[in-house]
């Protein structure tokens, strides 16, 4: 028998549901509605449209054998409908029908459902602060917005920008305005770090840093509180606690909200912070009524805690979901691991998992193996560093998650996918080390770095490896008083020691190569806490079992090495 | 209490084993022993030693922070004793002592141990003909053979070379010899296509299109029976059943077989096709003497069954699990996927898990996906077509293999690494279309390529997609008489199609635009069975439930597209 579908939402979640029930289901009504004229659109494109990399917005809405989404699209191929234009007033749930209006004509009617599913996405946060509405303000809430913005730049009316929001989107923006359009762009971000919560703060340093040498001027623990109006509408400038910025355009892209109005008139089940509560089927509080995308709460497959993921990528995945469940195919979404990866400039950073910052929050023995590999053989031409870092718990010895900063290319990708796959599958440490990653020179090491990572943390869990923390280092650089004991015990080649030692004294900065510890160690003084150090870690390491064997000395490994600390843009020789 | 180790064996999971034991056990006495005067080197990296991408041979045999590892580097750096140019002879299980030879003054010792390490790696494979002793034929059987081949080159000495066999190592010599010294190669393998149990045949054909593009002459189902003698003891040319090569430079590349004479002589458990016996704590019949590398038969974790998988990687990660096994912390090497990839000049080709026709030969009820997706965001600018192909069972729906060919990047690897970490957690196609892949358009799609893979191995197994067998379908181009009913419905752009419907007539070759299907199906004829074909297969499939809802026409897809088709180096056009 033929069912009604209703759709609200026609993006992401809502077409690929729509088109997938409609294979599943071909004698089913399947009914679209969208508020917008543009439907099913790449919104994670917008950055590379306004940088130029896509020439077209047409592009993102385009299929790969390039047609155009529309409503005439889906009419004609998908065999699914879709009023544009066409907005949800509210929803009847025990008539089971939804009233709609067309925003053109503004006529309404009541589409009848025997399912209905919500795909109502986000919406950007608009800061509270004076200023929001001039002319010259934008958030990437569309891409009518991303059009006018690339409008204005083409016709050469920006020169200055402020983006506020250092999040995913922000630092895109951020690069697309640098990079090719030669913008002088600053960026803020009200939290200490930038890509708060989705990375622990030494990525982030290392990314800002990148991001500074690319031009962009940041400033972190600062945002907007005004935004200026040039006398004639127009926005002429940002006021922050500290400046005053001139600007010509301004983004707000300080993070989005579950548009879940609807939802909660309709009497479902939303969380206080809006995402609409379902069940591992997708299923609202009213088991006819279905919702996924960027509208709803997810599970953390990690803390097993409802938290929020509005990513296209997973959008599509439960718009399937979806489909499934409706089509009486049961299926479910168990939730999500939170991976997450960006190109800035001519770097990668990703991250899947928890950050070490959110482990100890929530309440986990959380410990990191940070470390500074090649990222293919280190013989290989090619081959540039790579920051990695294993979060894991140590009682458990399950891995929480994995961050990575990188050259501009696709081998991080393959680090947190596959941690990904087995972070969902509760994978311990023990798994990663064994994770069989396909190996060539020119693509990895015959150790893999994420092996290599999981022995790390396997070390640490069995107390062979004791880390100092890094900023309790970075603090100590600063002031060495505050760890009278503590001494630098430094293994790299004696050259590159040299001029550490003849700024620091041989008191507070030993250099001792590597190859030579076993033969000179009775040279060291023993009453000292050695932090060693070496280029990754690893080095330094071997020694600290040597010493700890020997039973005489204290010491603590500087985990990632002096490949962490030059990314972090810490160099205390030209302080 | 102090143990005595001796590992025979000092290239890849000797010299690992050795130095972790020495870290959880820096007590005890640990001696390598390795017959070759070169040790600890990474042998994968020989075919870009000779290619001139890695420069001098020592980086092979050194650190990442340049140290060569030789014997007085394990000595002085990692406390393990190294033994070059020693030979072990025998082994007396009963008296726990090695007898060894040092190769250089004939002295011979007795070394005991408490505990013992086979990692007697593999020995290249002869083929039995006439001439293999000849000067100027070579087998990569360690660095001198390296060396040697590229002196000969450097001096000019060659100018035409013949590999014998088609595996990973012969396909990197030839492109090594081809690409950066424009040396005529020849390619020869006796099987019927490149790569063989590596890959399905037609990505071994994908790719032997691509290497004869890259003018490397490739001959399957065809090997050396001679190897012909200038006069004066040197190497001219390669003799085949159908040809004479010329050649100054012979590669003998027809695979390794485990060194295993002194296990068997021991009276250790060896299978009969030479590799040791291990169980998962990677210990030999005798518990003392432990084994791993290219000497062992491993388990492989899709079939549970013994096989061999001779690769550094590989050989690391077991080396690590028989040190801490000797140590005295269990540990457990499970088995093997089979992951492996591999640069061929500018495309990349990888694979895990096992092929079609092997999963068809065990036993399975074997199925596989095809695709063709782009392997970013098909709107990203420098996107590009990925082969990709999922062989999974029907029954279990467990995922057995993932392939992939595509253009020389990592995004092959994150997909194959990603797979591998499934399949050894006995992954199911829907945990494959649940895999959280990190999402940005520099980097994968938004429904990235493994969960669209998965996507089209779930609709195969509910019987919602039949495809038609590529093999067939190709038998079929060239002789239509043998599927008198069939024909192609072309869902691509009408310019696309126009000039096959031209040469084939519109009864065996029927165009209709993807778009106007749902208001032209009335057109088509139902008498056939229709083989719907477009570029990737994606339209193809929704056209088939569209037909099949319908009930009057009978079709098969044809899964990849003609990507794929193109890809195989058919064109029946220019025929």
């Amino acid at each position: 028998m033929s069912k009604k579908i209703v759709i609200i939402g026609a993006v992401a979640a809502g077409p690929k549901a729509a088109c997938r029930l409609q294979r599943l289901q071909p004698d089913w009504e399947i009914t679209m509605v969208d508020q917008d004229s543009l439907i099913s659109y790449g919104g994670c494109g917008i950055p590379y449209y306004v940088s130029g990399d896509v020439s077209d917005e047409s592009e993102l809405r385009a299929t790969s054998f390039h047609v155009i989404r529309d409503a005439g699209f889906f009419e004609n191929s998908k065999g699914v409908k879709a009023l544009t234009r066409t907005r949800a007033l509210s929803i009847d749930r025990k008539e089971k029908t939804v009233l709609v209006e067309n925003l053109d004509s503004g006529v309404r009617q009541e589409l009848p459902y025997d399912q209905l599913m919500l795909a109502t996405g986000a919406k950007p946060f608009d800061l509270p602060i004076p200023g929001v509405g001039l002319d010259g303000v934008f958030a990437i809430a569309d891409l009518h917005k991303a059009i006018e913005i690339k409008k204005r730049i083409a016709q050469g009316k920006v020169s200055r920008a402020v983006v506020i929001g250092g999040g995913a989107i922000g630092i895109e923006m951020a690069e697309a305005l640098t990079d090719l359009w030669g913008i002088e762009t600053t960026l803020l971000e009200l939290a200490p770090q930038l890509l708060p919560r989705l990375v622990d703060w030494h990525f982030a340093t290392m990314l800002q840093k990148h991001l500074e040498e690319k031009s962009v001027a940041i400033f972190t623990r600062e945002s907007a509180t005004e935004l200026l109006d040039d006398g004639q509408g127009k926005v002429c400038g940002v006021k922050t606690a500290h400046r005053t910025l001139e600007a010509d355009l301004v983004i707000m892209a300080v993070g989005v909200r579950p548009r879940s109005e609807l939802a909660k008139a309709a009497g479902l089940d939303v969380a206080p912070w809006g995402g609409i509560k379902v069940n591992q089927r997708l299923q609202t509080s009213d088991p006819n009524i279905y919702a996924a995308g960027d509208c709803i709460a997810v599970t953390s497959l990690i803390t097993g805690r409802e938290t929020y993921a509005p990513l296209g990528s997973l959008a599509n995945r439960e718009g399937r979901v979806v489909a499934d469940n409706m089509a009486g195919h049961p299926s479910v979404f168990k939730g999500v691991c939170g991976s997450f990866i960006m190109k800035a400039f001519e770097r990668c950073i990703a991250s899947t998992g928890i950050t070490y910052e959110a482990a100890l929050a929530e309440g986990f023995d959380a410990d990191y193996a940070l470390t500074s590999p090649s990222d293919r053989a280190h013989f290989f031409p090619d081959q540039a560093v790579v920051i990695l870092q294993l979060v894991f718990d140590r009682k458990s010895r399950r891995v929480l998650g994995l961050q990575a900063f990188g050259m501009m290319n696709d081998s991080i990708s393959a680090r947190v996918d596959a941690a990904a796959g087995l972070i969902a599958q509760d994978g311990t440490i023990e798994d990663f080390g064994l994770l069989e990653m396909a190996y060539a020179p020119p693509f990895s090491s015959a150790i893999d770095s994420i092996n290599a990572a999981a022995y790390v943390a396997e070390n640490m869990c069995d107390n062979r490896l004791r880390r100092v923390d890094l900023d309790r280092f970075l603090a100590w650089m600063d002031n060495m008083s505050i760890e009278p004991n503590w001494a630098v015990l430094d293994l790299r080649h004696p050259l590159e020691a040299a001029p550490y030692v003849e700024k620091y004294g041989v008191d507070l900065w030993t250099a001792l190569d590597y190859g030579q510890v076993r033969a000179r160690y009775n040279e060291l003084p023993t009453d000292k806490t050695y932090v060693i150090l070496c280029n990754a870690g690893t080095r330094s390491y071997e020694v600290q079992v040597f010493l700890d064997h020997l039973g005489k000395f204290d010491s603590m490994v500087l985990c990632g090495g002096l490949n962490v600390i030059s990314r972090l843009g810490v160099d205390w020789l030209v302080k």
